[in-house]
């Protein structure tokens, strides 16, 4: 790096070609210790950690001898840069040392309340509160330096794919058909508000409208969800658009930077990505987002297992097993705890069934009355278990158990090691349902319960085969629509969108808008699509989730350089807080007073 | 581009190489003509214009004979491509046209409300209305691919320097000692509010107690201000902090990246960037962001007028001349007018006094009665003025006579065109003071008035040598702080920051916040500076006046994709606007009834 007033190098340049020049640089002192009659400080910066020392018989640098320094004072020094003595193999900058020639104090330290370490004894309340200095941790920073590297090669590949950057509003207007909108009273405009945009979904159909034909834009947006773990109120989103495609030309397109993500930033080649339906989606893995980094797929069990007396599962709406491989050896203790972990209400099953085709080739199950070993023998071929195999089954509610069996499935997973963070499996699931029926969703308002909602957006399009079907059986029509799923994490998500405002307006219609409400909402768009709108359709990539799953992480906090807690707090700032009346009067809004 | 589904090229890439081809083309019908037996179809995308040429007697394409296109029709084409009998030197492509074959109709559209040419018959109102139709507009497209190109090259730039990119939240708190904050109150912390940021100054300077080093975000940012003209409520910055530098370091990095960005994006080699203190930029041009592309300085004409019974000039505060060349054959007429002009309430002068340097060495001025030939050669010679020069001459209170005479050299640089668009001269203005009295600035709180204000910002250090004056004459202090002026265009500011945690309590101290207030709203960046902070210091560009002065307009709405109005509203999709009772509830506030 060029050098600036106050330092000719950093922390972590310099080497054996550089000995004998006199070098000043600055950084925090990462630790001090005193070996014989020398001192030895670790410099750190970003960039790196240098060693200094100083032998007490050297001339001008009496604040040496005056005091120590402790951790993270901010020290500029000058010195000779030397060969050491025994060289340290695990620091770029390990062949070299300075020898100080002058110190000086930039900035004095108190003592941190957790250690700027890798291993931190720092909490996560505390490393919240004061995550200026969390963020000093080297495994801290390098995630956000991984953050920043995805961006600089998402750019990159979407440049060269004549993609625009362009910057839709923040400020915009409520439409909370989706999750809940964030608002922001206007005081030019009294008794109106604003919305933080949930995605800049309209504003890139209309760039689209606009023939600007390749949309991109790496941006904030917010919902005011009730936060479950690792969901942030705001978040950001890699959102694109094309126009005259189909949803081949956006797999591709997206598949493409995929591909170059894990090239650049990993290293890694990634194969063709695969394809599933949603419908193979629930009915092998029991969950729209599977994890295809092993098989134990979901198996039906309802004709093998039913009209044997066995009234749990003759009783059930479904039955369903998964053979998890070489777990026949399984201690009883641990059919019992993982039997008790099934029954938590998180998963919700009743029970666990299972059967061990041991390694001697006899078969043993839990159901041993009403199973015998030829009917077991049945079960493991339905399975295609081998000796050694665990089968593990479930039986209840459809909904239910076949969420249970893709939560099993996946535990059983992690507990056999076949969730290795270092092996990335893609998928692309398609042909979403376009609709969903609302019981009651807690992160959307009351009063859209009991309608259908769109699965996506109520801008997708079905499929032009399935829109009769929009009149006599809403559920049942799939949509132009197609998720990024990458170990079981959902990446992404994006459709073909509707451009025809008839149909625009019928789907509004599906979802329960009067033909005021959808005007008043959204007749802009509708209204746009007369202008000749060309067919379009987009994706937008989870940037946080992206990032964290680069990193091998399991949460995305670790990667935004600022995030909330669990309550949408920055306890740091101490954000959300009171404001002052003559804003709120300025504002023309009250608080209503707490009961 | 590669092909897609729907098309094999763009509208602006074949040329005469491609002849013979056969080839699919999207986009929208920009003008239809007959001409023989033939009709000419101008197709247009964003990448261009092609011709397609239809004859009477081709084969398959019934649709072409049945019925002619509208404009901005959606069409997939499919024809040869052929050599043109008369090529169009204009087009790239007007090598070539397209022999139709087939023809499809993607979309229909209904008549624009404006014509979608880069001369439009649309008025202002009309064009936001329909901005996805105006969008279209080569012209306006166009501004929008230079906004990319610019936020490109300034990533490249800095990405090269080894800044970071790291986002900073968009909901963070209240501190309305700069401008109005837009509020968000939070539903899941009742009574409480978020802020949208001014701009992300604490976090960055945090980034840099994190030893980030070097960071830079391109961003939104928020101020609800009575809107003036050009205006907007949501802007975006370059945004940029730097550590262990002073203010030299900043200077020569930045003036490296306007360099960069003149030299890549608009091929123009710039020379070095001049300084000027702010106090001489108050002096000879009245103004902290000169135009200095002519020079036309303001010159004291106190000693050379006072005292010769000319009563205006006598008991002014003030007399300030300036001299323009050239112009002395101004007309009665044009003179009367320019002091009609001066006498307008937003320019304030009382008068104007002219003294002519006439061609043929003579002197003429509006108060010979006082000022003989003598004492106007006097008057020449103090303002450099020669044969055909002509003197005008403002006298006052001191700060209004000086504005006066700034908006006076500006406008005559205007009338004898000085300030040519195509030529760039650039500046930094330096050492501004460090306060301001608000004697009730209505963008600030009404509380805040009769208060020393931050002229930068809170967190602009003052020059070391001035401290002892924040006691004395707090007025006198002067910053580490710098603007880039361009063309008499602010484009950006920055400063050096306080790093110490005691001289900044001094500093909120001095804006008149108690120990508290101070405490509350910024005692986590005042607790950051005790645990080793760096000497750091940043600027921050704005992006939307450096697209308008890149593409050579002088108002920023044309480079946002979706501006707003002065009453801050977005008139195409009708924001902001009534939220439901339900949300108002959720948020538990109540919009006080107007009265």
């Amino acid at each position: 790096m060029l050098p600036t007033s106050l330092r000719t190098n950093t922390c972590g340049e310099l080497r054996i070609s550089d000995i004998n020049k006199i070098v000043t640089l600055c950084g925090w002192v990462q630790k001090t210790r005193k070996l014989g009659g020398a001192t030895f400080i670790d410099l750190r910066d970003r960039y790196g950690i240098t060693q200094l020392i100083f032998s007490g018989e050297d001339g001008n640098s009496e604040i040496l001898n005056q005091e120590g320094f402790s951790r993270e004072t901010v020290l500029k020094v000058t010195g000779l840069v030397i060969e050491r003595e025994s060289k340290n193999k695990n620091l770029p900058t390990g062949d070299i040392e300075i020898k100080l020639q002058n110190v000086e104090i930039l900035n004095n330290s108190i003592t941190p309340p957790f250690t700027i370490e890798d291993e931190t004894d720092g909490g996560d309340e505390l490393r919240m509160k004061y995550r200026y200095l969390d963020l000093r941790r080297n495994v801290v920073r390098k995630n956000l330096e991984l953050r920043h590297r995805i961006a600089i090669e998402t750019r990159n590949y979407l440049d060269k794919q004549q993609f625009l950057e362009v910057e839709t509003p923040v400020l915009i207007k409520s439409t909370p058909e989706g999750a809940r909108d964030f608002v922001v009273p206007s005081r030019m405009n009294p008794n109106q508000f604003y919305a933080l945009p949930q995605s800049p979904q309209t504003f890139k159909q209309l760039l689209m409208v606009s023939g600007f034909d390749r949309y991109y834009q790496i941006v904030k947006c917010f919902r005011d969800e009730d936060l479950r773990a690792d969901r942030q109120p705001e978040f950001t989103q890699i959102d694109c658009e094309m126009s005259f495609v189909e949803q081949e030309d956006i797999l591709q397109t997206f598949e493409g930077l995929i591909k170059h993500l894990f090239k650049t930033v990993k290293g890694l080649d990634i194969a063709s990505i695969p394809r599933m339906s949603y419908a193979d989606a629930m009915k092998y893995y029991g969950n729209d987002k599977p994890d295809t980094r092993f098989e134990m797929k979901l198996i039906d069990f309802n004709s093998t297992t039913k009209g044997k007396s066995f009234k749990v599962f003759d009783d059930a709406e479904t039955v369903i097993a998964i053979c998890a491989k070489g777990a026949s050896e399984y201690t009883r203790k641990q059919l019992d705890e993982l039997t008790e972990w099934v029954k938590r209400p998180q998963i919700g099953a009743t029970g666990l069934v299972y059967a061990r085709f041991n390694i001697d080739g006899t078969l043993k199950s839990s159901v041993d009355k009403f199973y015998n070993e030829e009917e077991l023998k049945k079960w493991a071929e339905i399975c295609n278990a081998e000796k050694g195999d665990l089968i593990l089954v479930l039986a209840g509610a459809e909904d239910k158990t076949r969420k249970a069996a893709s939560e099993l499935r996946l535990e059983m997973g992690n507990r056999l090691g076949l969730r290795d963070k270092n092996i990335f499996s893609c998928l692309w699931v398609i042909d979403f349902p376009l609709l969903e029926w609302n019981e009651g969703d807690p992160n959307l308002l009351a009063s859209l319960a009991g309608r259908w909602h769109a699965k996506h957006h109520p801008f997708t399009s079905p499929k032009p085969e399935d829109i009769e079907l929009l009149n006599t059986n809403p559920g049942a029509v799939r949509a132009n629509a197609y998720d990024i799923v990458v170990n079981g994490v959902e990446i992404g998500g994006g459709s073909i969108r509707i451009h025809n405002k008839d149909l625009q307006a019928k789907m509004f219609d599906v979802l329960g808008f009067s033909k005021d409400d959808a005007q008043k909402q959204f007749g802009f768009l509708m209204n746009a699509f007369e202008f000749g709108a060309p067919p379009h359709g987009g994706i937008a990539l989870g940037f946080d989730r992206l990032c964290s799953l680069f990193g091998g992480a399991d949460s995305i906090r670790d990667f935004i350089a600022f995030p909330k807690n669990n309550s949408g707090r920055d306890v740091m700032i101490d954000a959300p807080s009171e404001i002052s009346e003559e804003q709120l009067k300025e504002l023309n809004i009250n608080i209503i007073t707490k009961k």
